[in-house]
């Protein structure tokens, strides 16, 4: 699993910061997540390839976070890309894309499927037989959802040593590597258990950004491998976080804590600041495995 | 008159090359000429107050030339922007913004003030004591204005030496600077022109793109110190400008020497190329004095 912050910065895009978007590579699948004002350079800068891209998923209508969406349609346009493109938003998304491509007279020659959201419950959007998307609803000034990431497991491992002593015939590896008991030649009732190993554990991603301190989306991202957890403030602003709905990094480190997750990334940093090490300081003193995302930085997990 | 080119290249922002934008210097007005995803960012890096930006045109609505225009509407209110902001655009652009607002439920706190555009012929759209603007109507795809920005004169020089000699009274300066005759102290009628000296020449400047090779502007943009032609297209890709409704280096040049203006300035550049050179080439052919636009470039005129 592997996770590219193209953007992390709150509010406006400068010379030296980008809003909001990223790349997570989750099982041959490149979802991309918001899409900032700016994002289609960054994607080229970082040379992921625009036809690996089929999913988008958009957090909130807010501009730090999908200003750069109708370029990057319209790009793939230009590009003449046939394959289809799926969005996940919130309701609204599709009605703005349709009035500014009607205005340029220009249409998607690819089929361009937004998936609309508007549930204030955890939704299952997306699933194949290697991953599942699901929303995380969460409290900003707009509608907004995070997202969980979910491999699917992997099929069980043939203990082979074990299977050739069981007698098992061929014919069964497949039921096997699915969880079935099976009978061998000889007519016995073999256990799965004994004859095959646990596939390797299956990871987890959480993009909860923008959302104030809400304890509502632990049971979801509950043993997450990965949160990122936006942190707009430090510690000293965090009277800021009422009225905005934005967390601190202590804020997120403790959503961290009580969900039980492996790693917390913190971004969204407000423009305000210099320099993001208090972030990290801040949010330590609850939790102590943290991550700050920087544009432009990958992470392998 | 000094025109900063912050981007000039068609089509998709890359991460050398910019879509279109341009800021224009005319008598203390700081207008925004188009404006393509990433011109914040541009006028950042070019530290061009946001507070002096009062106007932008926008010529039409494909997205190279204003898919930045809502980020910019709202790193303005982010800034707490006080100043009014007047939109020349073409009918449309007002839905876009104005739904994108909603949607974020994000209204400026600065009089936004649309100004749509849905005429074919020539308009007076901007005028106060010291600069108007015209429309350019052009032939693109969509509806499309280019826009003529002239200054109007300076009042006229006193020739001091002829105003003591004709024995004027000082209360009469006023008038003729003005270009009014006035009578002397010794009730003598003195012409105006035997004690004034005409004003420096006005300067204009035509900004046409995008657009066909269409010879109805020439009226328009006749004698202008400088135009700002298109030219996405070499020679050898002529036959692309009919569908497409672009023109090539050498139409813009012919343009510019049949309306018999001083510079012609080439860009919108097709990505296609590498290196401009030849655009200045195939164009000199035609028109002796050609500048190639370039992300970045300022001129003064």
């Amino acid at each position: 699993m592997k996770l590219t912050i193209l953007g992390c910065h709150s509010a406006t895009p400068r010379t030296n910061t980008n809003p909001t978007s990223q790349v997570l590579e989750i099982k041959n699948h490149m979802f991309l997540i918001d899409c900032g004002e700016g994002t289609q350079v960054e994607l080229r800068r970082h040379k992921i390839k625009f036809s690996r891209i089929k999913h988008i998923f958009v957090s909130h209508l807010h501009g730090d976070h999908y200003f750069g969406l109708v370029g990057l349609i319209s790009t793939f346009r230009l590009l003449t890309r046939e394959t289809e493109l799926h969005i996940y938003a919130p309701k609204g998304l599709k009605e703005v894309i349709t009035l500014q491509m009607k205005l340029s007279d220009s249409w998607t020659n690819y089929p361009l499927i937004f998936h609309e959201l508007d549930s204030k419950k955890s939704e299952l959007i997306f699933e194949d037989d290697k991953v599942e998307v699901h929303t995380v609803p969460l409290d900003h000034r707009v509608y907004t959802n995070g997202f969980l990431f979910k491999e699917k497991p992997d099929e069980r491992k043939l203990d082979m040593k074990a299977v050739l002593k069981a007698n098992i015939n061929m014919a069964y590896f497949r039921k096997l590597k699915q969880g079935a008991d099976v009978v061998n030649d000889d007519g016995e009732l073999i256990k799965n258990e004994t004859v095959t190993l646990d596939p390797r554990p299956t990871k987890s991603y959480a993009y909860c950004s923008d959302t104030k301190y809400s304890e509502e989306i632990i049971p979801i991202i509950k043993k997450a491998d990965v949160l990122y957890h936006e942190s707009t403030f430090l510690n000293k602003n965090e009277d800021l976080c009422e009225v905005t709905k934005h967390s601190t990094a202590k804020q997120a480190a403790t959503i961290a804590k009580k969900a039980s997750v492996k790693t917390l990334v913190l971004g969204h940093y407000s423009t305000r600041y210099n320099g993001y090490g208090l972030f990290k300081k801040e949010a330590q003193e609850v939790f102590e495995n943290v991550l700050l995302a920087k544009d432009g930085v990958s992470f392998e997990f």
